[in-house]
């Protein structure tokens, strides 16, 4: 039971829509995170990002880029399995990902992660 | 009297300020009817951009721009004349600029443009 939840089609993307899920730092930490791995659990995530977010708002985060084609997300039994979409981006949006990847890291406002927190409910 | 306006130093650009600015359908068009000149008055730049918007959004959208450091605004008489800050945004983000300048350009929702007029007041 794979790949049940939904995933837009990569030509279907307006780069608007791209660039509004990465306009986030806990999203773009957590891109970075992907980015480095072969897929990754929605929890270890949260760690190698190390995010200090709430299960609903990691869940939030990874929600918001599924639904903008950044991610692709895999059901593995209980787990919700992470990858970046890293060809189909490429193909669609030449060298963004490579920019957004390539530019200097920001902290994550503990004040933003709060508030993400209260509107994710 | 030339850039009274408010400028931020490109140091301090956090990516996802920059990326909340141009994930806008309005405003990704004025950022790539700026990029193809050397500088525009903000009401040609509304035409070279194809944009049906009010005085108030236009400003609205000038000064995210210019806010977020994407944008120079230089105030020539009554005019505001908007440059793409092209130099100080690729050395601090090599290639993001080319990357959304090359991506496909999407229409900009009627809608939208009247939320963001309303929002603008």
């Amino acid at each position: 039971m794979s790949d049940e939840v939904f995933h837009p089609a990569v030509e279907d993307l307006p780069l608007s829509k791209v660039l509004a899920a990465l306009a986030d730092p806990a999203r773009l930490a957590m891109v970075r995170a992907v980015a480095a791995t072969d897929g990754v659990s929605c929890t270890r995530l949260g760690q190698d990002a190390g995010l200090e977010l709430s299960k609903s708002t990691m869940s939030h985060h990874q929600r918001i880029l599924r639904e903008s084609g950044i991610t692709r997300t895999r059901v593995q039994g209980s787990h919700r399995i992470l990858r970046l979409r890293r060809e189909e981006l490429d193909a669609r949006f030449p060298g963004l990902l490579d920019a957004v990847l390539a530019a200097p890291a920001e902290p994550v406002p503990v004040r933003a992660a709060r508030r993400e927190r209260v509107n994710a409910h």
